[in-house]
């Protein structure tokens, strides 16, 4: 008997009929013995609803209120879920957060989970029920409701199968697993059947919308197997783990893009120990994330500083940066909001030659110019024009033969 | 500087601007130096959807998951309360049942409270805050959510107001007050300014629209005065409180109706020790309320016993009846489901002659018949055609001049 834990997305529980389909996964689950726990996202768009009805009220909703609020969104698909499993004569029970013992920061709105005291858990499993945990949420020392932020769910579905210490952690989304490029670009993109936890995060730009990296971090942290698969379809879905073969035929495993790329660069600074600190700092406190840092090196004790951020958020991100540079003695500043990135994500790509120059020919076949290239142990990235992202994933998907299944 | 306990029901805050109007309410009592401790429902009709999703996934969904669904209507209400006066400048702050400390045994569904810890409400004013409690909801010693089933969130205003030793529970709803009669019927009715708890309790009958029985019963038991008003307009409400006048001019207050009243005889029964509680436990059991019971006087040691209850209950009653009334030898079980009960209710009819004459004789003046009397210390209640409630309420309410205002 193995204990298993299932995530299941808003998208699986929007309707009391997907709710009914779920319910029965869960339970022929349960019918080859093995114990298991559910952990629930809010209905549908459930979610945004609720936060726009606090917008109504309030142009700044408080923090501590909103995650109250939100939080009721999965409180509702969990008591529906156990409702559903009781109507087909499984036993179950739903437990809030709270009571599945998710303690936290007091971060509203993206709390950190701090431990998890999952006594209640253990004693409802060993009654034979099938456990279903509200997602998304936590309660802090004080006994209020916080919620975990982005990836929230993902995040308590890995942290209870860590803390439970369960076999693996299936996580049910709206897509059949990780692919090898973006379905919606690359048509013959296929499905990998499993990948490393580090490559999982580096896909993080286009797979955040498969499993948060978050709970990518915390699976690879307690080495719990993440499998990612289609609540609609039969799919087998991709299995995250750290057990990936370490020879790999094709070491390029996927392509990752972003469209959503905009570039700052700071021209002419006088080069002097401090000044990415002076330029990094404030962008921080002012909640702006910065992706790609390069910066050329120096001459004349002169020299040019690049970064990238999300386009939405260049405009406050200007702000910041424009009065720095008049500061520390630098030119100007300057931006451009029509990028985008494409990376080649592979782990043993940093020992095996070959792979960096293959992209580059790729890419300069289509006649695609490169603005900044930077590189990981197991990832090469380069911010080209928005324009030719698209392009520039078909061939590299080409290129590295991954239209052709494992 | 008092405390006053609000309560706002479900169609008070329907939606975001209603929720603003009644902040705006709570922030003038506020603003005249007073501690404020709001109870609210759910947002309109949101308890009705939540049920009926339940229902889609199980058709008896389990009670404790149900009491777990139906309390996020609350908590939602609650917290966008919060977030609109925090809008307004207010500092005010939400709590569930549980954190109000609204201890309650587990009859899921329709929960008492059995006492209140109020040590965190006690500490949110002395901040200056201003108290949102989300109403109808409590907690089982083994931290499980319950509710508290019909009128539970009058009830937890009174509860509340009681255990803070509040001045008074104003009750704020979508009628001006009691009347003394159903307005819908009797377009001249009034509202009355006070009313006694006692004479409140035997209103319920339509009274029950406008403040639960339960709610009332405990204001009584703890001498909170409780205001019945509307947030809608600037009615000056009801006062329901212990210090009626003693001797009010006209002492009858009001004039109940029901038009939902099913009648069964149980014919020939031969009469001995017992036979009342064979046929009222089962009924009991069965989760059937009784209203008014009749028992004639025996003739022959043959008796005859008459009972009313709702109409919806009449098949499932006369199906527990008719075996019982079998084995204890009665002759027959008739039943009629066209009935309608009419009452009037004021202290001091006791001890004044000729209410019940002018009662009867107002009656027959219409040439309606009579089937069964009852009466209490303050009421006189006759069951009679439904076809001719409302003539009678009409008749009763000129012959006891009610029209005629305070």
């Amino acid at each position: 008997m193995a204990l298993i834990v299932q995530k299941y997305g808003g998208s699986s529980v929007a309707d009391a009929e997907r709710i009914r389909t779920v319910a029965q996964r869960i339970a022929a689950t349960r019918d080859k013995g093995d114990q298991v726990v559910v952990v629930v996202s809010a209905m549908g768009d459930t979610t945004d609803k609720l936060i726009n009805l606090a917008r109504q009220l309030s142009r700044q909703p408080d923090m501590r209120e909103l995650d109250r609020l939100l939080s009721t969104g999965e409180i509702v698909s969990s008591t529906l879920l156990a409702m559903a499993l009781h109507g087909m004569g499984y036993g179950a029970i739903s437990l809030t957060g709270a009571q599945a013992g998710i303690r936290t920061d007091s971060t509203y709105s993206r709390a950190r989970i701090q431990r998890i005291e999952s006594q209640r858990v253990v004693r409802e499993l060993e009654k034979g029920n099938i456990v279903i945990v509200a997602g998304f949420q936590g309660i802090t020392e004080e006994m209020d409701v916080t919620t975990l932020g982005r990836g929230g769910s993902d995040t308590t579905a890995v942290a209870l199968a860590a803390s439970l210490g369960a076999e693996i952690c299936q996580i049910y989304t709206d897509v059949d697993g990780v692919y090898t490029a973006d379905p919606s670009l690359i048509p013959e993109a296929q499905t990998l059947s499993e990948i490393g936890y580090e490559e999982m995060l580096e896909l993080a730009s286009y797979g955040a919308k498969v499993v948060h990296p978050r709970a990518v971090e915390l699976g690879e942290l307690f080495n719990i197997p993440i499998l990612v698969a289609s609540s609609f379809t039969g799919s087998s879905g991709t299995l995250i783990h750290g057990g990936v073969s370490m020879e790999v035929r094709n070491k390029v495993r996927s392509i990752a893009h972003d469209f959503d790329v905009a570039k700052i660069t700071v021209v002419g600074i006088p080069d002097h120990p401090g000044i990415a600190v002076a330029i990094f700092q404030p962008l921080s406190q002012a909640d702006i994330s910065i992706d790609t840092i390069v910066q050329n090196a120096s001459i004349n004790n002169i020299t040019d500083l690049t970064f990238t951020v999300a386009e939405s958020q260049l405009a406050r991100a200007m702000e910041v940066v424009k009065p720095i540079a008049e500061s520390i003695g630098a030119r100007e500043c300057a931006s451009d909001s029509k990028l985008g990135k494409i990376s080649i994500i592979g782990t043993g790509m940093q020992n095996v030659p070959g792979y960096a120059a293959r992209m580059f020919w790729a890419l300069s076949e289509q006649g695609i110019n490169i603005q900044l290239i930077t590189t990981s142990e197991i990832r090469i990235t380069c911010i080209i024009d928005e324009a030719r992202v698209e392009g520039a994933v078909r061939a590299l998907h080409r290129a590295f033969e991954l239209e052709i299944a494992e």
